[in-house]
């Protein structure tokens, strides 16, 4: 559904214009950890955002509007104001205000639309259908996608040989797993692909395993990056089912394990809607090993991240 | 020469102010890195200037001057932003852009001082002389080093149990050296303790080995933070040579080298000044293992890094 050749073209559009993470490998676990918490603004979001808008016209980047929980506004924001444009990034009142003024920051137009990212997304959709913008969804967007297959790329050539059995991405609309899973498949590697949802807020898994989003409940989650409704007929769910992608749900209690252990044990900042990919493999231990596990972002509150690693010396 | 009850005291006074910074273990390479790069403000200087800080009087507050290359001026500013007061803040004019605009940012008064580390040194204390001020020394004050035994402290409860047998601390002046030397004598642990200094700026090694500084030449280094003449009379001299330290000094090109492995191999942004620890094991097959290594700061200037990884996929 998304043509090969975008693939490589995203690839060497965003060459040396997104850093190469490195991946830290965990040989008594048998994970690999793919950083993209170090990755510019903080995210891997920047991939699909900036390979989205180098696709733009001037004219078109003069009138780019989004929807965002936080990390794809920032790579929007980031985007635009490095090939010129503007954008106006519409996001839930709830989202986490460092993120909302970091955009503001890179020169972001915030708008706040009461409710969750659901409701910010399709605010966002009306609003540039009425100005005659170019609406750059997270998620449902080939482009985008295309961009964040870059990270599928990076992880084949620093695999340096060593199989793997699965790959462990945190999914709210479900961008970044399809791109990895296609760049997966362009590389001739078969891997188990697993996409984690938070319970607290399972509006993917809900559309992916029973296609329906009524009745999901769209409960606060650490995992604030993924949560809130998604389109239902996002190019995301046909992609991954083409690709065999599985999607399971992880408790909050579980997270906040995980931001725990990776501060501890790996050295890493991140926040929750990337933490509950390694909490997955504790969580479910019929994840295959050797894993990949994507850690997509690190801009976790302060406050949160400090009252969560506070306890480490009791905890020891 | 420290009362052992000053570095009890430091471990109060510093308790819910600064970060327990992580260890992490390499197995294979038989390493422990503490990563003080993770630490507020991007390094362990915090620690020793908060110490000194929440030791003055209201009054004395109100007049701290200080000489640094850049993280400690960084950890006064802080310092003197949460206890309240006033800092100015001496440095080279040729310090790093980002680590004079980082203590700017946080209200430090910044001085620059024609030539290096030392000069701007010596004008900071002719300065708090005529202005009747504190001056705080980066590294020859009781105070400050007691606040960075705090490390020492952290590495002995983070060790749970592993034997090491040397402790590789990067030296400017010598205050953190000297600091988690006393707190691994007071918890009664036995290692070998190894500071390392640039090739291209070594007045601590020459200060301690010839006992004389006079020739040496302070050329440019990746470790800027280490760069420049000290106080020939510093406290710290006694105190390392009574604990029977050894200092050694590293090259460029393996300061570069490190700064690379330690983002390839273990995801840390970490700056030349603290890389240089790691270059010392790679450099010196004397240092015993198991080896706790220091990284003590991150704040490399961007270009610089991005300069120095940028070229990660040629070199895996």
């Amino acid at each position: 559904m998304i043509p090969n050749e975008w693939l490589v073209e995203a690839q060497q559009r965003l060459e040396g214009k997104v850093l190469r993470t490195p991946r830290i490998h965990d040989r008594v676990a048998s994970i690999f950890l793919k950083l993209e918490n170090l990755q510019i603004t903080g995210s891997f979001k920047i991939r699909g955002a900036l390979n989205r808008i180098l696709t733009l016209s001037e004219d078109e980047r003069a009138r780019v509007v989004t929807a965002s929980a936080g990390n794809h506004g920032l790579g929007v924001a980031y985007g635009i104001r490095l090939a010129g444009g503007k954008a106006v990034i519409f996001v839930s009142d709830h989202a986490v205000p460092q993120k909302v003024e970091a955009i503001r920051a890179l020169g972001g137009e915030i708008r706040e639309v009461r409710g969750g990212y659901g409701e910010a997304e399709a605010t966002a959709i009306r609003f540039a259908e009425a100005m005659n913008g170019t609406f750059i969804s997270p998620y449902d967007d080939p482009q985008v996608i295309a961009g964040q297959a870059t990270v599928g790329f990076e992880l084949v050539d620093q695999l340096e040989g060593n199989p793997i059995r699965s790959v462990i991405v945190p999914v709210g609309g479900g961008g970044l797993l399809a791109g990895i899973g296609l760049a997966m498949k362009e590389a001739g590697i078969e891997v188990k692909l697993i996409g984690v949802n938070p319970e607290e807020s399972k509006f993917f898994y809900s559309q992916y395993t029973h296609e329906i989003q009524a009745g999901v409940e769209d409960r606060p989650t650490l995992a604030d990056g993924l949560a809130g409704a998604i389109n239902p007929a996002a190019i995301t769910i046909p992609i991954l089912k083409n690709l065999g992608a599985s999607i399971i749900t992880i408790e909050e209690s579980a997270i906040r394990e995980a931001i725990h252990t990776l501060w501890n044990e790996y050295g890493q900042k991140v926040e929750g809607s990337a933490a509950i990919a390694l909490a997955a493999i504790s969580q479910d231990p019929s994840i295959e090993k050797p894993a990949t596990v994507i850690l997509t972002g690190g801009n976790i509150q302060q406050e949160v991240f400090t009252g969560l690693v506070g306890d480490s010396k009791k905890k020891q």
